[in-house]
């Protein structure tokens, strides 16, 4: 088996929770350095302050996680690429579309692996929810997710600002489910974002969906005022009259009432042994499909306002 | 040569003053129909309420030009698509990216020609400042788009409503020639869009570019409010400095403040001759940067509040 030397670029909570314990307990990955412009240290890796120092000190370093800020991933990957490297983006992969394309197109041409991973495709339940929906008509599809701001995002100005994504922060991680999951592609028909009045980003969406098929209604509903129970379900309803109930942001799936896969999440381990797959097939894999989706509806959304937000 | 049977769907202003008499005096194509929901005639053509009437009694129909509004072009593509018909799309392609990029893939899957245009590329000075810029690195950039939507818009109220571009309507025009011009790809850095407090779309907006090279400032600067004199320029200094002028919406370039280029506006000739060629060739050609540096410019775009808009 190939071992790969691999970089991590910005050591913030996810680098902390998942990239580094993951990485640990993954045979195919050797980490050898991080970059981190605060010079944060972790065991048995050399530390740079930037991802130009790291490539000149250790040649032999083949593949990076690039788990920065989206708005400095595009600049960041760019250079990867340019220094001959395999390229894994954590979500989201890019601050805009234009970006993202870019990337794809530098990294085809470079002959170099590309992986935008969307952490929440990495679930057993999704992945049947999908073999059970190849083969029907959705009719009715339903994504509620709706959490607690303060909770999960405590002191995170970035994601208030223009850029920031707000509410599509979580919400684009049910996006990225619902086009791992349909058939067929998904549009974005109508939108409605509810920005607090001292705020860039927003709190609350309202979403609908369009596919070339037949449907009744496909809907999402994002809000972060949720207080109590969080919520982060998609209920289906397939033209045969059978539902799907995707829970806990895609690590359950019931089946007309009926539990169907439980599994605890092991999305970070699902991905390492992924993008292990495709260096070794030396295939990229970039989707797009979320980000797109987001954009789409900044894009044609309507923006109401409401009051401010104070954490 | 071959003459393609087409026709047109949806017949307001543009296909009236463009695209009715370019057609019939472009010996490549033949116009036998039209499809029109309001049932307008055409002399020497058949009218159908609907595309897929029109379809069915006439199968020899071997191209559809789309110019309906952008929201249902994504739906009359696909069924044209569907049918067999190569199919011309008038700016912007499609409602949404996601749209844009289903069509793509679908007319590949099809074996048929589809042909985004952006008319405001179809320009002797556009191509020649292009020609001239594929040598040189960009410095600085400004695009300065300037009219007044009373006198070009009158009584258009879907360009205020969410999806209706507003002031990009006109702005993307200028994003199709920045993003032909430009040797190398650019991405909305940070935008500014001021939406009038009764409105849904944009009264003006203020962009900022980066590309994937060194350069001092890109940026364009939309503005509906600009009673007087209209101004439609791009102007670009390159690391040589020499100064390139497009002038009156690309009809004109001025290089060091010389004439250089000025030839009457012929984009819908130059449109039909190209789509002859595509058809000849059974080659696609979709372009999608101009509609992705607009969503770009929504989603990471901060929101200003100005006065209402009226009439």
């Amino acid at each position: 088996m190939t071992v790969h030397k691999i970089g991590i670029i910005g050591l913030g909570k996810i680098t902390e929770d998942q990239h580094l314990p993951v990485i640990a307990a993954n045979p195919a990955f050797d980490l050898v350095a991080v970059s981190s412009q605060r010079g944060i240290k972790v065991d048995g890796a050399r530390t740079f302050r930037a991802p130009a120092d790291m490539y000149e000190a250790m040649p032999e370093l083949d593949v990076v996680a690039v788990c920065t800020p989206p708005q400095v991933r595009h600049a960041i990957a760019r250079e990867a690429l340019a220094a001959g490297k395999h390229v894994l983006l954590e979500k989201p992969p890019a601050a805009t579309i234009s970006e993202l394309d870019d990337l794809a197109a530098f990294a085809a041409a470079q002959g170099r692996v590309l992986f935008t991973t969307w952490h929440s495709q990495y679930n057993a339940a999704v992945a049947h929810a999908r073999d059970l929906l190849a083969h029907h008509s959705v009719k009715r599809l339903a994504i509620t997710w709706k959490e607690d701001v303060r909770r999960w995002h405590p002191g995170q100005k970035w994601i208030w600002t223009a850029g920031g994504f707000g509410v599509f922060d979580p919400g684009i991680n049910a996006l990225s489910i619902l086009t791992e999951i349909m058939p067929t592609p998904v549009f974005v028909r109508s939108a409605e974002l509810t920005f607090p009045e001292n705020c860039d980003a927003p709190i609350a969406a309202s979403l609908a969906f369009a596919t070339n098929g037949p449907h009744d209604s496909l809907t999402a509903e994002f809000d972060w005022r949720q207080t109590g129970p969080q919520t982060w379900d998609i209920v289906i309803e397939t033209d045969e009259g059978t539902e799907l109930r995707l829970a806990n942001g895609g690590a359950r799936l019931e089946v007309n009432g009926e539990l169907d896969v439980e599994r605890k999440p092991a999305e970070y381990e699902d991905i390492y042994h992924r993008f292990a797959q495709l260096l070794r097939d030396n295939r990229s894999l970039v989707d797009s499909a979320p980000l797109r989706l987001v954009a789409d509806s900044f894009l044609i959304g309507r923006r109401l306002t409401t009051e401010p937000f104070h954490e």
